[in-house]
């Protein structure tokens, strides 16, 4: 399977991201962002080889920042080669292979900080983490440039690991308080198809979550303040994966956990891991994910809390939580073509993961809350997590590299393939070739999604080929349409879970044309989630929109929406860098309140013109108040 | 001035204080209630004074809590005398004599534990706090009693404070991190005649706020997490206090000094003082002051956050901010006779004060939100201070006996007399005595307020007395009536500030009679209040209500209220011991959602019928959900 997007939309991201992004992160893991919080990730590597004298400094994952950065520039370098670029990569991979020691070990944290505690903090210490994020950028460099040293180093660290970590009595009986390795494990059984890489995977997933947890035995166990927020619920640890019944804990660790878990059901061909999965996913989404995607309710231990809990100001969201629900996604989509699992992936991608880089590449959000109050934010103990303009780096930087490696890799999340069922989850301009049974079927797409739902795809194929197209119908259209080849296919007769499944002799030149008819909607929560009461949220096709003091002055959450004002959607190609902008009648207090606070209601109410903005855009412009939900009257 | 309740609200809950709440705190103080948390306080005395092996236990100012217990039992001695109860203070006392030292330091905390650390920590010591309440007991047992023994203990320790403290060279110039001595000393003043203990207290309060301040050299400043929380405005020593424009830090500190400035402003004359303290009273309560009187955005550092910004749910709100702000309001009412002060007053009294103490008297809240989801509460961070059911004990329980001493000495809140003009803040049926010019006048006042609000007040004298008569005329009602021997006054010509000021040679037998319409009122806040945007309370009279899921059924934030709809008010004898409950219809959303968390609006609701409860008396009954702030429709 091969795609190349050629859209207006996506395209255009993922070439800044290439050509802005990823040039910008490797000047910020060298520490030459001025005005940026430091790294110093690259450094640690030169004083773990013994090539520079000095401390290390940042978190103890700070490795995975340069392995996301890797990654995320060979996805790029499919694309858009760039020989300086591989040269560098070649060159830090290098430094990488110096600072690996004899026995395959590569972490600098524990190599330079504390060497004595090797394996010893699998709660907080992030070894296995770090190790998932080097093989998986190991993985993307060599399938992208077919070399091979990255990988080999990758291939003696794993060995490794699989030699000391596993389910004999003489080795350790362990898993990493954050999972990550996992599901690097199976990229690296793909790639070299060892399968003990497999093995070890599945050891590391099943052995997750056993009684007693040797987790609790260790010091670092429970966190800085050892409280009841990082109990083994934090890792996905209180009970055997197969046994879990709710979506809990730190939301990250959550979602590379169900990713890896849905790799080996579909590696292992495991349906108790598939089963286990879409119970996870059904609590996951209709319980704890907030309307943009994002996952985490609460800063303290970045997690999830109880069932309906999703506040706006103090939502912690963060945006690899946002990249973790896609992979977890796609797998789903991988083990069953079920319009659930690409509805939300559409909605993340759209919204809650890409929120988290600005317009020109270079600025971030780690946390992306729902309402943000400057004043209020910038002083509220609880809100100490929310940043309220988009900054040029974090002293924890996990989210800066990973949402670059989700954009560069973007092409690979739009199909499915199984045997002969072609299924398309996202729709974008793009060229699309794929293998079924030996026969080469091409799939040219074109559309302005996400800001006009037509669709139209024609097929190229050398003879008829017999398979299933599959195209996802998305949740948010009330009355799509289908034709192929002109006529109008019954929805009742193709829709299924979610996509038209149209089985036939597919030949040179059919032409199928989706019309999903995009309307502003007004949303509104489950009546359990307390924070959306009497709210809604506008969203139009897959985007949820939002209100900026830019747009709309101060105290938005005094604008509400009369339940019968309708919303213009329009283009506006200077707004944003060209975004359909929703443009309404909304409500206000009337002016005269002065010094009072509280007085019997009196209910005058003036008229204002609203603008709405997509959400994943807000922040890049002068800084100031932004709301999702919106009270109706 | 006396003044003795004989009314159906007031007399019965002061009653109960004195017989259920007194002997029950006593047992508290001495470990003797199963299953509260310890308190220690009497057993560190016992400690203190060595006749006790032991360590201290509990918080550095647990000596406070038996002071404030000690001053409500004082007060309660006035109307019930007891001479068993009298009998264990006076043990009590001498106890606190054994355990006073020899220059007259008296601290279990300071003696016991770390005597090395004696006048070190100023910021979290609390050793002037704790004097100061010691001296407010000592005070007040004086002046029920004539008995002087511990009065004289609290001269002997103010006059070796005043030694060691002050403005001379060879003292230290210090204030204490919590204010609280400042305005025992005046009270210490005014039992005493000792002008020292108001130079004292005059200096702590201009002490307070020197540019650089001692505090920021201390090693405990800062607090626990040393972080901008607890900055010098947490301990209002950000600024002089006549150069303060905000009511900033921590409520209950702020409460106090500024209860402590009126107290100085009266007895100095000081006109600075009066003016610093407008301008904080209307800052206080036109920004930051919740519609129950409550005090406290955030929990962390217990203190105010910015302007307008009140959540319900995470509020701090603590009974002992309230009580504070009664402190204040009466001060600032003997500074002069406006009603914006008298109506807070009746606000936080019949409300946020009153909602910390259970029905039977023995049980209490320490935080006092003005909503409460209970397994939200339970689960989240930022809510852990917010308890969902009411205590029998606090290991910081500074709430419970301050709230039976304000109980206890309610009577002495309702009137202010300055000369010839007798204000009447309150309203509670009564019979009260004052010396005007040297001749007694006797008020006889009946009313079922707040229940209704017609009262009425006969005039006893022996000749004519010639003097003013001021009755506050509550902010909340909108058609006031006010009638002298059954002649119609026209509120414009006697109304002045809030008040209602009648002048005249007032005979034996003339009768005044105040309208004060009750309806339902529903109240809305300032649009900057983010939280309470599209809401409203429901106020009857005084009494602010909520809606608990005991009435209404869980998920109390889905109900609304149509604009139109209309409430009845019905006093129940059967419900929380006798309350006028309120009864409307609310809409609910249809059932139906199931497993969905977003979807299309439908808004599709149904009418049910809603009561609504007074907000201070919630959390009688069983657990469950409570919203002050109901979404209107």
């Amino acid at each position: 399977m091969r795609v190349k997007l050629m859209d207006q939309f996506w395209e255009p991201r993922i070439r800044r991201t290439v050509q802005e992004t990823i040039p910008y992160q490797w000047k910020a893991l060298n520490d030459e962002i001025e005005g940026a919080e430091p790294s110093h990730a690259v450094e640690n590597f030169r004083i773990a080889a013994g090539e520079q004298a000095g401390t290390f400094y940042g978190m103890v994952f700070q490795d995975s920042d340069v392995a996301k950065w890797i990654e995320a520039a060979a996805y790029g370098l499919r694309h858009f080669p760039n020989p300086q670029l591989e040269a560098v990569i070649d060159a830090v991979v290098d430094l990488m292979g110096r600072a690996q020691q004899p026995d395959g070990y590569l972490n600098t944290y524990f190599s330079v900080a504390e060497p004595e505690k090797r394996w010893k903090d699998f709660s907080f210490g992030h070894e296995l983490y770090c190790a998932g994020h080097l093989i998986e950028a190991a993985v993307a460099y060599y399938e992208t440039t077919g070399k091979r040293a990255f990988l080999d180093m990758m291939c003696r660290y794993a060995d490794y690991i699989d030699r000391i970590m596993g389910p004999e009595s003489d080795q350790m009986h362990v898993y990493c308080g954050h999972e990550e390795i996992e599901l690097a494990l199976v990229k690296l059984f793909r790639a070299t198809n060892e399968q003990r890489y497999l093995r070890l995977s599945r050891y590391f997933v099943e052995e997750r979550g056993k009684q007693p947890s040797f987790l609790k035995e260790e010091p670092g166990f429970g966190g800085t303040f050892k409280d009841r927020w990082f109990e083994l619920d934090y890792h996905q640890a209180h009970a055997p994966v197969r046994e879990q019944e709710t979506a809990e804990g730190h939301s990250v660790r959550a979602m590379y956990l169900y990713a890896a878990m849905a790799d080996l059901a579909i590696a292992c061909e495991d349906a108790t891991l598939a089963d286990s999965l879409r119970r996870l996913w059904d609590h996951l989404t209709s319980k704890r994910m907030y309307i943009t995607g994002g996952l985490g309710s609460q800063g303290h231990a970045e997690r999830f809390t109880v069932d309906y809990d999703l506040p706006n100001d103090t939502a912690y969201t963060e945006t690899c939580a946002s990249i973790g629900l896609v992979l977890l996604a796609y797998r789903m989509l991988q083990i069953e073509t079920d319009g659930k699992y690409g509805d939300v992936m559409e909605r993340v991608l759209y919204n809650g993961m890409l929120s988290g880089i600005s317009l020109d590449g270079t600025r971030y959000f780690y946390v992306n809350p729902l309402e943000v109050h400057p004043a209020v934010a910038r002083y509220r103990h609880d809100m100490q997590h929310v940043k309220t303009e988009r900054v040029p780096w974090f002293g924890c930087a996990c989210c800066p590299p990973n949402i670059a490696r989700l954009l560069t890799s973007l092409d690979t999340y739009f199909f499915t393939q199984n045997g002969t069922e072609i299924a398309m989850h996202l729709y974008a301009a793009n060229e699309s070739e794929f293998d079924v049974l030996g026969s080469v079927m091409r799939l040219h797409t074109e559309t302005r999604y996400p800001w006009d739902g037509s669709v139209r795809v024609q097929v190229h194929a050398d003879g008829p080929i017999d398979c299933a197209l599959s195209f996802r119908i998305p949740s948010w259209c009330r009355h799509p349409r289908v034709h192929v080849n002109g006529e109008a296919l019954a929805p009742d007769a193709v829709v299924e879970r979610g996509y038209a499944r149209i089985r036939r002799a597919w030949r040179e030149g059919d032409e199928i044309e989706l019309y999903f008819p995009m309307v502003v909607e007004r949303i509104e929560s489950n009546p359990k989630v307390r924070e959306n009461a009497g709210k809604i949220a506008l969203q139009y096709g897959p985007i949820v929109y939002c209100l900026e003091e830019a747009d709309n002055g101060p105290d938005l959450t005094d604008i509400c929406f009369p339940a019968e004002s309708e919303f213009a959607a329009a283009y506006r190609e200077d707004v944003l860098g060209g975004v359909v902008v929703l443009s309404g009648e909304g409500l206000r207090s009337d002016p005269g309140w002065e010094d009072e606070l509280y007085r019997p209601v009196a209910r005058r109410k003036h008229s204002v013109p609203i603008s709405a903005v997509p959400y994943a855009f807000w922040g890049n412009r002068k800084p100031g108040e932004m709301i999702v939900w919106i009270r109706e009257k």
